[in-house]
């Protein structure tokens, strides 16, 4: 069992600390290569039976494999109308369940990047993700995303 | 008196680190609480004669109580335009006053999200706090929030 | 030479938690200085022979003084439009070389703010910096800003 809080002896709220800057970093680093369509890297910052379940999508994307081509499809259509898509996320709320298992919330911002502008929001959704950490990192085991633009009365 | 920077008896780089940390989550929680619609356990958020002061209002709002009178009112005209409001703090700079006083300056990004759409940036402010550490966690003390779409040229 | 890193005889990963806050509060207080029109005192936060490229710019801005004399000219436009821009710096991803060096890749978006609203994404972009350790501070040695709304296919 990986124990990446306890495993330099640090105290708790410096491992506190450690694990706020490295879950930033890997929001920077998986929402950059989902952008910048590196869609089969992108699909590795999930578990191989991830789950990426949407309120935006008829029923949830299970598994790397069905990842990428969902991913690919989405991106595929942008790059025919010419637009970039940019994700923010932002106000992350931390909450460790054990030590290699987060549970994750945050907001996400989704720019639209037209040739020529303007610059839209695209959207805005809620991600609670479940992160646990393998191999030396962490990963998307589920992630829930609400867009709120999209949402029910009773999801919002 | 709380001493939360030394109670670990952290070195004082280390112990930045965690204030960082624990101020990007305080904000975090904050404003999913008032976006959420929690507007009590929002209010919790201030100190008891905590301060909300703007130039969007005619006078500083004084106490929880009022606080959460005014935040309900907004609320309930939202609520009736079927309109959500997502809160986005970030930019954030912090100033240690003493071990349990801070003073946090920040940006904030609202954005408005009618049902189907389109998501716009309903306004941009700066947000000054004076933060207190008091039963274990930080709390408003007070708050000024220039809109920075209403500011006076000399306010800008 | 600086060990920023070492210095404190800190841990690796309470070392890059510290950084990470320290890289925070840096762009937080570059951009108030920038958006607050203190162009003299937001070149300071650049080498003396700090480069300043951008595919927005026929070329690139080399030292502070060119840095100065093209940022208060991009102000005084502004200014005299009555148009505010405010910077947001984030999904930040930051890449120690050595311990007085580091490559920071972020995302930067740009809100205009006119008087009355309504407040606009003017643009976004990503920044690309190589960030030292000199003084007792960081300051951005080469900056490489790409508007991605004028992108060419090839940049994007």
């Amino acid at each position: 069992m990986t124990l990446p809080l306890e495993a330099a002896g640090q105290d708790r709220s410096s491992a506190a600390a450690h694990l706020h800057h490295q879950i930033q970093g890997f929001y920077a680093r998986q929402m950059r290569l989902l952008d910048g369509g590196e869609i089969e890297a992108w699909a590795e910052t999930f578990t191989p039976q991830g789950v990426f379940a949407a309120n935006a999508h008829p029923e949830p994307v299970a598994g790397r494999d069905a990842i990428v081509r969902a991913a690919r499809a989405a991106r595929d259509a942008l790059d025919a109308e010419g637009v970039r898509r940019r994700h923010w996320i932002g106000m992350i709320d931390i909450h460790p369940v054990t030590d290699d298992r987060l549970l994750v919330r945050s907001y996400a911002m989704v720019l639209e990047i037209p040739r020529g502008g303007p610059v839209t929001v695209h959207t805005h959704t809620t991600c609670d993700d479940t992160l646990v950490h393998e191999d030396g990192q962490w990963r998307v085991e589920h992630r829930q995303v609400l867009r709120e633009d999209l949402a029910t009365e009773a999801e919002r």
